[in-house]
């Protein structure tokens, strides 16, 4: 099993992260494999439980190397308890970016036990003071950058501007914008609305020299009208939404494929209906979208939905390579180099009181 | 026009609210006043404009008092401006429900504003320190009650409990439920999950004799299912969950319009479908749930949204009617008047510190 990794795009998996591992893990490394013949994998996690499994796709066995790990974070452990064991398939898995034997690291496990090792291993990039949880989201004609998703559930107006300079920077590379539209999720368009902090981050993106697009506040309703590329919330307010996104399209699905069902005249209509079934389908699939990433780290974190299943896991391994290719993480430290947000700051509270 | 109402069941109307007034106002008590003949309603406006519409409906008008109004209440004017002035259709229409002379206010205008003008002359109940907009929504298999949308962009523990009590009332009175689930929205089912003043008012609600079917935290995607009949959250969070689901739900929609739209194939299969379709547009069709209600005060007020047209309005005008029928505002009172919300905090947080 052991081989040398000659090629240079290797990323490193949590095998045993995720509702059905490490099954579906290897699943969907073995549909990324195809779509991705150069990336070589570095597994970690229980050998026993990962090698009868990957002996069953010999393509991606080539491209494979397991490092056997005794133990694995749970769903229910605390982030503060997982820091502290070295031993598990996460821990290892996001220490071989810090040793540079990856180049990114994707598991389905855990996302606060996820994001408090990849703080504790890979380090937040000096200048920004909290990391934070992308992820690419569909609206009616393309693509969206939304954060942070859940790693702050509170956030000052620093933060919030910090969120601005990452998501224009992931727009400009993930969705290949050349200047993006930023805004600040917020419960209304006036300047007056929303709670002090977004206020206070509104002045800090108009009033730098961050050369950003900053349209202003957008309301949740308007997201999926694609007024703008990257959308800016605290935590909890962009898991709220992003959430509730989800739970609304499930919902308008189930409610359509309930009433087929109970009507027979329906039934005739599925067949001129299923292209069109299908079409929407796929642009709302949530597979599509997996893989949300950890940004402001020295090293590229991705979380992959725990329930995720192996085309789910193909797309959030895909999405891990894309970057890499694209150098965002040196990227992003580059440009972050630039702005003095701690200054600019200081500028407009300054203005203000 | 002016006439004597016997009735006793009085609507106030401010006919100058929303984005199509008075048009839609008063085509809307047409179709209301069908469904309610007992209804009386007493419209604050411009008589020069009010007047020549409501002429166009004869048996309408028999129902209706109008009361002349210089001015009203713009979309931008700020709730600070908005309580200074005592001539508009929106301060006239809630203090004909503060003198006695109607039993709820129905207003189309400015949130805000209706919330500032209904706090001055309505005055909050005593021991609720701040009302809130509620409003009820659709999921799966039936409805449920959901509370702040806005009103208050920050909430603390006690602001979130009582919401919690207010919220109980309104879903056995409205939902006619004999115990309904309580929930608090939150970002995760774990107790350690979500923000401090979320973990506070749960530990209140739990400990408290406030005798309410308390089952914890609900998630926004959980929404749909129905597994909660109240659901609580801060107005901001409550303002970003409720936006977000009815910007998907269209956003649902008009995927699949524009799919049938393109597709010959598809078309084909429209006058099969099309049952179905207008069931899941009736199950979604947020007309059909307009009308939230400020709750908290000394008096009823119904919002209905802004640029609702004559059905949607027709519908806030029915939801006050069945509340004002029900006694709501004083079943409220009396049930607060029962519990000590402030012994129970105190009590709550001397355990905790």
């Amino acid at each position: 099993m052991e081989q040398v990794l000659t090629n240079n795009l290797v990323i490193s998996i949590d095998a045993m992260g995720g509702d059905n591992s490490p099954r579906v893990v290897i699943e969907g490394l073995a549909i990324a494999s195809k779509k991705h013949p150069d990336i070589k994998f570095l597994l970690f996690g229980d050998s026993a439980k990962v090698n009868p499994i990957l002996a069953e796709f010999p393509s991606l066995q080539k491209h494979c190397e397991v490092r056997h790990c005794a133990e694995m974070v749970h769903n229910e452990d605390k982030p503060s308890q997982v820091i502290r064991n070295k031993n598990t398939s996460m821990y290892m898995a996001i220490e071989a970016v810090r040793k540079g034997e990856a180049q990114a690291v994707v598991s389905a496990g855990n996302t606060g036990a996820l994001m408090a090792i990849s703080k504790i291993v890979l380090r937040t990039i000096t200048k920004i003071h909290r990391p934070a949880i992308v992820s690419i989201m569909p609206h009616r004609t393309g693509k969206y950058v939304m954060l942070d998703l859940g790693a702050n559930t509170e956030c000052d107006a620093i933060n919030l501007a910090e969120f601005a300079l990452m998501g224009d920077i992931l727009a400009r590379h993930a969705l290949n914008l050349e200047k993006p539209r930023v805004a600040l999720l917020n419960i209304g368009a006036e300047e007056m609305k929303g709670k002090e902090e977004i206020k206070q981050a509104a002045k800090i993106i108009k009033h730098s020299h961050m050369n950003i697009d900053f349209i202003g506040y957008i309301e949740p309703h308007e997201l999926p009208n694609g007024m703008a590329d990257v959308v800016i919330a605290d935590g909890f307010t962009g898991n709220i939404a992003l959430k509730s996104i989800e739970g609304t399209a499930k919902l308008v699905v189930r409610l359509i494929k309930d009433a087929v069902k109970h009507s027979i005249l329906a039934k005739f209509g599925i067949p001129f209906m299923l292209g069109v079934m299908l079409r929407i389908k796929k642009t709302m699939d949530p597979r599509l979208y997996n893989g949300a990433m950890l940004v402001g780290l020295n090293g590229l974190t991705v979380k992959s939905h725990g329930g995720t299943d192996a085309l789910g896991f193909s797309v959030a391994v895909g999405n891990a390579a894309n970057l890499v290719r694209q150098n965002f993480v040196t990227t992003i430290k580059e440009e972050i180099e630039k702005v003095d947000l701690d200054e600019l700051s200081q500028e407009v509270f300054y203005d203000m009181y």
